[in-house]
C-alpha cells in the first residue's frame, strides 16, 4: 500500500514541482535564483503541499451534489497548487537557516547550501523564500490564510527558543518534548491540512478544525517516529546512522521515558553518561538502548505514535467516505509505518 | 528647522514607540522577547512609521471639505500606527540578519545583537520580526499593501546579492551603485509613504504614486548622503570614523565619479590603491579624499543629493497646502542637511 500511495501521488507532486519551477523564474539576480533552485529542488516528496491539495480535494467532494460529477474529475485550480507551493517554500527558507545555525555539511545527501554558497547568500535567500511566501498566501489565499501561515512561522521560532533552552536538559519532561515538536514541526503541517480547507471557501469552519487536527496529530506522530527510528532504524534504509540523537544529547521520547522510568542504578547510569563526553556516549550506545527497551521506552513511544495516527484518522470521520479520505488515512499509515 | 522639526515629531514618534511595545507584549519566550526588544528599541527616530504616518495625514486633508475640521483635528487610528510600525519591524529584521552577515561587533554604539545573543537566536528572532509583520501587513493593511510590502522585502535581497555579487569591482559604474541603492535603502522607504497612502482607501492611485515616488528619492538621497559623510563627516558627530567605506573597499559615488574621471597617473594611483591592504589605503586616505575633490566627485554627489531631494519635494506638488506637506518637505531638508 504504501508504495502504492506514493506512487499514486507522483503525479501531484509532478505538478506541484512545475508550479515550484515556474514561480521563481523571474529571480533577476543569477545567484540568488540558484539557492533557491538548490534548496528547493533536492528530491523532497512534497508532503506538505500534497496535504493542502487533498484536503481541499476533500472538502470540495462534500459539496458535489449527489448523482453529480464523479470525485475524479474534480480538477483542482492552478492557485491552488501556488498556495500549497508555499509550504514547500517556507519549509525550505526554515531548512536553509537551519543548516547555517548548524553549520551543517549535508542535507538529504548532498553539501548543504551553506557549504556550498556560503553563509550570507543562504541566510538571504531564506529570507527571499520567506517574504515571497508571505506574499503569495496573501495573494493567492487572502488575509484569513495569510493570518494562520504567520501563526505557523511564529510558533515554530518560539519552539526553537524553547529547544534552545533546555538544550543540556537531562531530565526533560514529555511535556516540553511534545511543545517543541507541536511548535516546529506539527504547526506547519497541521496548517497546511487547515489551509487546503479555507482555500476558495471551501470547507466549512468544522472541516477546517478537523483537517487542522489531523495535519498535528499525523505531524507529530511523524516526528515521534523519527525518534524513533534514530533508534531502532535500518542505517541501510534510513540513510543516516543511527544513534545521532544520543550522540548529540538530544532528548527525544524513548530516552525521556526511559529516565523518567529507571530505579536506582540504570538511572544513575543513563544520567551520568549523558554527562559524559561524545565518544564515550558512542561506545555505550548498545547498552543504552537496552536500557530504552527495559523501560519500554520504545514501545511506549510507538504506541503514543500509533494513537497520534488513530486521532488523526478519526478527525477525518465528518467527510464522507471517499478516494480522496483513503489516501490521506493511508497517509497516516505511512507515516506510522516508514523505515525512512 | 531641523531641530525643530524633529521635536515637532517627538511625540508622533513616542506613539510608534509605544505601539511597538504593545505588539510583542504576547511573546511566550523570554529569550525571544529579550532579542526582539534589544533590536527594536534602540534610540532609533522612526523615520519610516513616520514617514507612513504623515503621508497618510497628507491623503486624509485632500478629503476634508472646505470649511469642515481642520487639519490639526484629524486624529489617526491606532491601526495606522500598528501598520507603520511594521517598517520598523522589517528594518530592525533585515538589521539583525545583516549583523549576523557581517560579524558587526557594535551597532548604533551597543554591542550588536549578535555580540551580546549569539547568532542563533539572532537569525531566528529576524525570522519572527519578519513573520510578524507581514501577517500585521496583511491583517491591518489588507493584500494590497501585503503586497507591496512583500515586494519591498525582495528589492532589498536581491540587491544584497548585487551588491555581494560586485564587491572589489573598482570601476562599478554609477547605475550599479544606484541599483543597490533603489533596492537596499529606497525601496522601503519609498514603500512606507506608499503605504501611507494605500492605508484605508486613502489615496487615489495618483497621489500613491506621487507618495511612492517622494519617498524612493529621499531614500537614495539619504543614502547619497550617507556616503558623502563618511569622507567629510565630522567624527564627533556622526559618531562613526571618517573613510570606513575607502577603507572596506566600498565604492560610493564620490569615489565611483573620481574613478570615473580620473585621467592618467592619477586614475592608475586610486585603481592600485584599491588593490591594496587596508592599512596602506588608511595611510593614503588624505590623497584619495584631494584626489576626489579634485575631479569633483563630491561636489557631484552633493548635487545628485540635492537633484534627488528636488524631485522628492516636486512629487507633493499634487497635494494641497497643509502643516503635514512642510513636514514632508521639511524632513527632505533635514536629509540634505544632516551632519550625522
Amino acid at each position: 500500500m504504501n508504495k502504492d500511495l506514493l506512487t499514486l501521488l507522483q503525479p501531484e507532486a509532478a505538478r506541484i514541482d512545475d508550479t515550484m519551477g515556474h514561480e521563481f523564474e523571474a529571480i533577476g539576480n543569477s545567484l540568488l535564483s540558484e539557492v533557491i533552485h538548490y534548496a528547493l529542488f533536492n528530491g523532497g516528496k512534497r508532503i506538505r503541499p500534497l496535504l493542502t491539495v487533498l484536503c481541499a480535494s476533500l472538502c470540495a467532494i462534500e459539496k458535489i451534489p449527489e448523482g453529480f460529477a464523479a470525485e475524479e474529475d474534480l480538477e483542482a485550480p492552478e492557485d491552488l497548487y501556488r498556495l500549497a507551493a508555499v509550504f514547500e517554500y517556507l519549509h525550505g527558507a526554515s531548512l536553509l537557516h537551519d543548516d547555517v545555525i548548524d553549520h551543517a555539511k549535508t542535507r538529504r545527501g548532498k553539501p548543504a547550501a551553506n557549504s556550498v554558497f556560503g553563509v550570507t547568500p543562504v541566510i538571504l535567500a531564506g529570507d527571499f523564500l520567506h517574504a515571497r511566501a508571505m506574499t503569495l498566501a496573501g495573494e493567492i489565499g487572502g488575509v484569513r490564510i495569510q493570518a494562520a501561515i504567520g501563526g505557523a512561522i511564529t510558533d515554530m521560532i518560539e519552539a526553537e527558543f524553547l529547544q534552545m533552552q533546555t538544550v543540556g536538559e537531562k531530565r526533560l519532561s514529555e511535556e516540553n518534548y511534545f511543545a517543541v515538536l507541536r511548535g516546529k514541526t506539527a504547526s506547519l503541517i497541521g496548517t497546511a491540512c487547515e489551509v487546503g480547507g479555507l482555500f476558495g471557501k471551501g470547507g466549512d469552519e468544522k472541516q477546517c478544525a478537523a483537517l487542522r487536527l489531523y495535519g498535528d496529530a499525523l505531524g507529530l506522530a511523524f516526528q515521534v517516529v523519527d525518534d524513533l527510528l534514530d533508534y531502532l532504524g535500518d542505517e541501510k534504509k534510513t540513510g543516516k546512522g543511527v544513534g545521532n540523537d544520543f550522540l548529540e544529547g538530544k532528548m527525544t521520547l524513548p530516552l525521556i521515558h526511559a529516565v523518567n522510568n529507571a530505579q536506582g542504578e540504570d538511572r544513575t547510569f543513563l544520567l551520568d553518561l549523558l554527562d559524559q563526553e561524545k565518544d564515550k556516549r558512542a561506545a555505550r550506545f548498545e547498552e543504552v538502548r537496552m536500557m530504552i527497551e527495559k523501560y519500554r521506552g520504545f514501545s511506549y513511544a510507538r504506541e503514543m505514535a500509533e494513537t497520534l495516527v488513530e486521532t488523526a484518522v478519526e478527525a477525518l470521520d465528518i467527510f464522507q467516505e471517499s478516494r480522496t479520505r483513503q489516501v490521506l488515512t493511508g497517509l497516516s499509515q505511512y507515516v506510522l509505518n516508514r523505515q525512512k
